[in-house]
């Protein structure tokens, strides 16, 4: 193990959509701008915007134009958009985004339930997508999601995630596999991967872990080994679960960043700053965010504070941690 | 990765004891009894049921010799209780316990602020403890703490580490190597545990990872695959950091057993009853718990209990996860 990580991975952040897409408040355009552009500021160089979607079914993300045309970020940074259609894909495109997403579901029931499309139409559309973005000169990004587990069908078959993964990598420039539900433990990840045996289909491959039963990095572990080099995250772990509300969600940007960065892997991504992201990110969506090292840090912080208050000296007493 | 994954391995579970001692929170007798029972219920057969220390310094486990001369538990289910010295030793017989654990730290300085004493003199004190313990015919469990890092002095050397592990497992029948400040990650566990050459020492070994970051489970992997077959946790996550108020401390038992369990390693452990039983330990501390797996399934059975009492047919709607 751990005999051929990669020197740098690419880190896309998907936070100010997937993650403001799945809570439960509705956040004002001036507050999506500031977090993007203090996520724009942390050497983070791939974030997926908004979603331009019907606002009659995700209200959150109806500012998707404004938030597009009006974010200011350093340049080198990039930025993506979530688009359903053809309709929605205009919309981007009138906005300015040089790069959309795509998405579809690897099983028959999420599809249905998700997009009311089954699984040959949705690949038709995306295709059909894909195509217009690429002659309006936009890059491809495609999700295809529950690709280890489905709420509706149980553990979800490998050899038909990697054959819509073939499918989708002929007209998608990078394709991430989602763990929707969060089910996913290491040696489903080695196994599906296993069967990826183009290394450059592995090089357009990203994984996007939930953390809802806190498998998340212990299965970026495993896609490390498999050779992937593209991780998502979402700041603070923002976004939840969308089948256990309360649960948490999306990997946390900093736990992966944390982690990548103490073995040695680069990401590019100042840690410190990610806090203070994730510390924003609270602010904005009124609650306590699920990341691990978001709440270490600021927990930290609070007792370093109350301690320079009081100008005490630190006293752990004999309180024998193990 | 995972060419020799173990068929089964020993889980520890320390919430009664470490939990419970770092949780604000004095938890009566009774309740305590309550929740050590329904642990021995769930297939656990390693609970750590107290700790056999001043009252003066930790008065939430002021009740050692009640709690461990009233639990009953299940013919086959091993508990032991930690103790500081000869007069916790003698405490901890006289209350009809069969083993103890003992405990120090891997840098002068945790030592220091934690038992005041040098690593030189922790060593001396546990070898007289073990010595007694077997004179009586108790089993010994060593703890060795801030293995990986230490909040004093950063990093801690792993040969330090491997050095004190060695003289420790001369006089304790197991030894659990602790990641108290959860600052590892899986590249430090690979690190260290290659030091560690002896067969036979790391059937004796076991790790007690904290999710402070987010990496317990995927330091768990990189243990597996050093040969590691005994692992801590505790239940719901219970017993938070130390260092950082909040954050989250211990690995949650589930998450340890979800993910062993999905991944084909025994642990015996039902995980249905482990989610009762954090049910049970957050009713206990009156605060909602960290562990990832428990939040998912009191989520999901809150959401399940909401639908059954409306009648409603679940409908997720274009949602759009990822």
């Amino acid at each position: 193990m751990f005999e051929h990580l990669p020197k740098e991975v690419k880190v896309v952040e998907v936070g100010p959509r997937d993650g403001l897409q799945n809570e439960a408040q509705q956040v004002p355009t001036a507050e999506k701008l500031e977090l993007i552009q203090a996520l724009g500021q942390t050497g983070l160089k791939h974030i997926e915007i908004t979603s331009f979607v019907s606002p009659k079914w995700i209200p959150q993300m109806a500012d998707a134009a404004d938030v597009a045309r009006s974010v200011k970020l350093p340049a080198g940074v990039h930025t993506s958009a979530l688009v359903p259609n053809l309709k929605g894909l205009e919309s981007a495109r009138d906005a300015g985004m040089k790069e959309i997403a795509v998405f579809m579901s690897a099983t028959e029931s999420h599809s249905k339930k998700n997009i009311n499309k089954s699984i040959d139409e949705a690949v038709a559309t995306l295709s059909d997508v894909a195509s217009q973005a690429h002659k309006d000169g936009m890059r491809v990004r495609g999700y295809l999601s529950v690709v280890f587990a489905c709420p509706y069908e149980g553990k979800t078959n490998p050899q038909e995630v990697v054959r819509l993964s073939n499918r989708l990598l002929e007209f998608c420039d990078e394709l991430s596999l989602g763990d929707t539900i969060g089910a996913a433990t290491p040696l489903d990840v080695q196994k599906m991967l296993k069967l990826i045996t183009s290394d450059k289909d592995k090089r357009k491959i990203a994984l996007h872990f939930h953390d809802t039963r806190g498998t998340a990095l212990a299965n970026v572990v495993a896609g490390l080994e498999a050779g992937i080099t593209i991780f998502d995250g979402s700041i603070g772990g923002m976004g939840g679960c969308p089948y256990a509300p309360g649960a948490a969600g999306n990997l946390a940007t900093e736990d992966l960043v944390y982690m990548l960065s103490d073995m040695g892997v680069d990401t590019g991504v100042n840690l410190d700053k990610l806090v203070d992201c994730g510390e924003l990110a609270q602010k904005i969506v009124k609650r306590k965010l699920p990341g691990r090292y978001l709440q270490a840090c600021l927990s930290s912080r609070t007792k370093d504070q109350a301690k320079q208050a009081k100008a005490e000296v630190a006293h752990d007493g004999a309180s024998a941690e193990s």
